[in-house]
């Protein structure tokens, strides 16, 4: 079952300016930002909690990792949407049977979460992923 | 007052195919949707709650509008992330004093509520747009 949007994933080139920039367009404060560096993933992430859901903010460790290639090809902008699920697994396997395809075997995300992403040519050419958070939805 | 998102929206060639990707994406009932057309932007709209947001798909009436005009370049994607507000006016005011420039004046748009677009130059490239939910949040 999808419960709500955990998070919208944008590609930034300065994570640091564009915290300030989302801190000062939400006008929440600052302190209420986590940060994880997600190495298998070669990025760093800024959440900024919005009502039930999040802004995740990516910048790249490196230049060779997904938003480093992101980047060089469309600049920053929207990335992905995140939908929390207390069953990745169970949802992968549902969503199959509707003809949208993972990209993939679930794996480790931010936080050490368990995600999995779909193939975007079966979601409107939006990049989706499904996340099962920690303890309570 | 920023309060939550009021919904994520995508571009899509085909509203109906479009509906049943999303319903079977999230899971949820079809009768859930519901449909506007919107003549001023020249686009039908579906918008799909999920928790306190919605999935909004947005469809072009027509080919000369700015649905037609993203969708002709940039084909299907993610579209302009909608952040909820009791007023709009005075949300614009208030991020115009931290740079963040709005595109022309508030207007009226799906469901005659009050919305204003903000430059995506000013938001990490991605369209923003506030809008002013009637009655309550």
């Amino acid at each position: 079952m999808i419960h709500r949007i955990d998070h919208i994933a944008i590609a930034v080139e300065h994570l640091d300016s564009a915290i300030d920039t989302w801190v000062n367009l939400l006008g929440c404060d600052r302190s209420t930002v986590t940060i994880h560096e997600v190495p298998s993933e070669k990025v760093r992430a800024a959440f900024i909690p919005i009502g039930e859901t999040k802004i995740e903010l990516l910048e790249p460790l490196g230049d060779d990792g997904p938003i480093a290639k992101f980047l060089s090809k469309n600049g920053a902008g929207m990335h992905h949407i995140a939908l929390a699920t207390d069953g990745v697994d169970a949802e992968a396997k549902r969503v199959s049977a509707l003809d949208i395809t993972s990209l993939g075997e679930p794996s480790a995300g931010a936080g050490g979460k368990k995600i999995v992403f779909l193939h975007p040519r079966d979601t409107s050419r939006v990049l989706v992923e499904f996340v099962e958070p920690k303890g309570t939805l």
